[in-house]
């Protein structure tokens, strides 16, 4: 269970891709003989939680430790304005600008990751989550280890788990609800 | 077990996509750096299974809340002709309004989901079923709850269990099998 | 184990392909926005032990009830020069032409399928086997079931087992081995 | 636990590819109806660990039985800049040119593998790996057998098994993290 009170002082929910939105597999290789493609696997059910968050007033933003046009594509379509991606994986200068843009401050930020990479970032944040798959030195400073891996529901269970501890779950379900019954739309 | 009952009256088999005909992966990613690409992975045993309902008096119907390329990709590949995605995930219109073309009642209609989005349609459909998958507010409302996971075979397990209710699996096996012998084609 | 008997009878070895060569999962997608896109996942390890049947005798054969082109060029790659697809599923007179065509007869054939589409040939060929993933009509009218399942080693079973029930494995594999050290190529 | 006298005799970590760097699947299809497309699935927390092995002194090398474009693209991702592949699967004579050209002896190298083309390199190499999903063959001749799966972090726990084993894992985790910490870059 999460800290109501740390849970309320949320206010931008930031994620990594690779083995947190994605179950850390990249699908390379090549169409025609050269053409270079790259995908990877997103979890429908974790943009669903993520559409629960809308009017909740916590922002989403992606801090990645490599670029990747696939990861852009996946924003896209989740409406997620802020994506940062830096292939040296340096994360904390890429969340320090994206909290001074919003004026947002270092302990209002939950942070999900899963590898030595985030560490820099999780020893900062307010809410620092590491997910099921994540490396034992992630877990070890992790205020939060979710039971879903990465790519198979992490992301979402963050989301419940977040907005269960502001005791603001079922207001977002039955908004999420309302706008598509019916006799709504 | 289903109630012979309620799966008599089934006229109408009603499927969401995304973690139902899929595992809830979607496959995102570029090629040659920039040509988006979109993939989803379905299941051949499911298709078997819709296979199956041919000569049953059961349609088939696609209700997405997400439009993609690869749902109307396979659905053609199914035959299945009705195909409704909103990109919104209101799912309640689109059915009405395929209920209406089809001249059926709500409660003629088998409707398998997972996630919230299916809610409200869950609500009204004759005979709810859940993904072994699905959200815990999907399994709560369902008549039928999937042993199998949606993209590795709850569509055929749905098939299989609906036949048997109405006493005519093992004639729709027969007629499929029929059809494929070397002695009939 | 395997009838050596039986084993020693084989002269083809014919593989379903989804569900046995693959987990029955089937990628598909668009390019680009329009361009069709169809994957399958292979196994490596299979690869290999449909090579260790080089010098053995045994032919192996594609009998598949889609049509893909993921299919033909696997083939290609794994050399197997009858690859047969029939987009109705109906296999037996697709294997009895080619039984034909090699002057074989269908107590030679060892078939390896998993789904109601392979019981006709099944219930011809002289080693009927069903994978591990495969539907109960299917295994019970099967001769020997896998422990592996369909794209996670099955087909590699398969082969080991009819080799060491014909007493050739550990000559299938000296062989591989030996045209693969550094003295010998 | 790894020989620390073996593991620090480690010149050269030569790497399997399919198996080994990836779960043994290869996604084969086309796009258009005609480009061949063939994909491989990568994990990145392997990455990460070959990232590890920078300023240890240890090369990193790839020797693959089959030719693969998703290989070389991977590789060079990863700055990997001795790709070996021959369409054969004849690796020693592959891996003994590339000792030869680095001046390396057989008993520097840390090899990792899972099927019988790599049993020759296996009985030569001065520290045998094979992964959790290695072939029988493969594992009797071991001298360590990964408990993760190739494609799930086979190669990372090598990683940090072989560092470990020369007591310098703290160190190439501690440089790693200074070079991404906001106050170093």
């Amino acid at each position: 269970m999460l800290d109501p009170r740390v849970a309320r002082r949320v206010r931008l929910l930031a994620l990594d891709v690779d083995g947190v939105l994605t179950d850390n597999g990249v699908y390379i290789g090549a169409a025609g003989g050269g053409e270079r493609v790259e995908l990877k696997r997103f979890d429908i059910q974790d943009g669903l939680g993520l559409a629960l968050l809308d009017g909740t007033g916590i922002r989403v933003a992606i801090i990645s430790g490599r670029r990747s046009e696939a990861t852009a594509l996946r924003a896209r379509e989740l409406r997620i304005d802020d994506v940062l991606q830096d292939s040296g994986a340096r994360k904390v200068p890429l969340l320090a600008s994206l909290l001074d843009k919003h004026g947002l401050g270092w302990d209002e930020v939950a942070f999900v990751g899963d590898d030595l990479a985030d560490v820099p970032v999780m020893q900062r944040v307010g809410l620092p989550i590491a997910v099921a798959n994540a490396v034992p030195e992630m877990k070890a400073i992790a205020a939060y280890v979710t039971e879903a891996s990465g790519g198979r529901g992490a992301v979402r269970e963050v989301v419940t788990a977040v907005l269960r501890a502001r005791d603001e779950y079922d207001a977002a379900v039955a908004r999420y609800l309302a706008a598509r019954d019916g006799h709504d739309s």
